[in-house]
């Protein structure tokens, strides 16, 4: 199902990092179907933070949105990734025919929401509103706890659910084919690598399905094209995964 | 629409708390949909927190869920939330008709789960697997900013989500009838209150569309009874809003 032709889509995200926009620019761009990044253009053609800053204060149709990243289709604007994904999925191809299997679809986004908003909580776990240096401290202890307990408690999980789906072989999260939780799993995993490059390579090998899954992705020659490309932004330390060593921590207990 | 009536719902949530599983139990006695509560039915009667875990572990039906609350309905494990109640919400009579207002429910549903998480990481900010006396100093820290900036954010924003909605003269979050966000929205005010006294008292009288919401969803009839029952737990010191005077501070700038 694409129904997607005549439609225009306008996403909203804070430029300069891939952030929570990423897990919707990776559908679009696995779709092939057209989006305006309407942050990343000039001021002058209606860009900048400003365009969001815009919809933020009311300025658009509909439901007034908390934050970004937001999409404009018609005189909707979408919030929070997993309302997105699963409205614009289907309309994508990127999403399962029935009630059930979206539904199963949809609660992974979420948990994987809830392992993004965990990650990003390693490096805040004092003030959303404040800089890193202010609560680093705190950041240790929180990532500390994250590394050896949250990291392969999510991971695991994931693992497991590959390995549940024994129908598709474990080749995707849900179902038999591709849907937007696959790339957001993809997403996820990268950012994992690089925010926490010694915790994350020493789970590894206890992952075959996710690591796996993570190249299927990262090969698809759309996706492949995407991250070769100057429109795929760098990681870096504005972003939720952030490398700081000093919170990459070897999980405890490595060899159990 | 109702398409209930044959249909067995089982909620599988922690015992002894209101927790995320009060989201879900809200929607169903507000219908008038029966449910089992499964785990707080005896052990001898499949009950006590052993049936969660099994779940977690797998025995149950399709995808294997992360976290209660979980929602067994026939072949299906739901899990998370805003995922359960938006599978349930239209059979339940509690979501609007167009896929455009179900989207415009399910964002305001997940804004209110992310608020949630911030409350319950004001006494837990550094390990979801220790407790409270362990990360006191850090939850200070943290609550002082959730108190001073997150919490008036997070509420002036539902506020002015019901000015909008003028069609319905902001008596409903989204369109002009009662939905699953209504209630998750009296949920949380009620715990805000019970969490959070000195501070949400200061800002309630600026949210005179917020505090007549959830007078009014108090007063439903189904709604009342079930509030005065034995079925609805009391708020404790185990749930997410928890009253530890310590981190209810008055906002700084009150008189702004």
């Amino acid at each position: 199902m694409n129904e997607s032709g005549d439609t225009r889509y306008e996403l909203y995200y804070w430029n300069g990092i891939q952030g929570r926009g990423e897990f919707v620019r990776l559908a679009f761009e696995e779709a092939g179907v057209p989006y305006v990044d309407v942050a990343r253009l000039p001021p002058k053609k209606g860009g900048g933070d400003i365009a969001i800053q815009r919809l933020l204060e009311g300025e658009g149709p509909g439901l007034l949105p908390f934050a970004p990243p937001l999409l404009k289709v018609g005189e909707l604007v979408l919030a929070q990734v997993a309302n997105i994904l699963f409205f614009v999925g289907p309309r994508l191809g990127l999403a399962p025919e029935s009630e059930a299997a979206r539904a199963e679809v949809n609660q992974l986004q979420l948990t994987i929401a809830d392992f993004i908003a965990e990650v990003h909580d390693t490096h805040h776990p004092i003030a959303v509103g404040k800089r890193y240096e202010t609560q680093k401290v705190a950041a240790r202890r929180r990532a500390a706890f994250f590394v050896e307990h949250r990291l392969p408690r999510f991971l695991s999980y994931f693992e497991d659910v590959l390995a549940r789906n024994t129908r598709a072989r474990g080749r995707f999260l849900v179902g038999n084919s591709l849907t937007y939780a696959d790339l957001s799993m993809f997403q996820t995993l990268t950012g994992l690598e690089y925010a926490f490059p010694t915790a994350f390579g020493l789970l590894a090998p206890s992952l075959p399905r996710l690591s796996a899954l993570r190249a299927r992705v990262e090969a698809r020659p759309k996706i492949a094209a995407y991250l070769g490309s100057e429109q795929r932004l760098p990681n870096n330390e504005s972003d939720i995964f952030r490398r700081y060593p000093e919170l990459d921590a070897a999980p405890a207990r490595r060899d159990s």
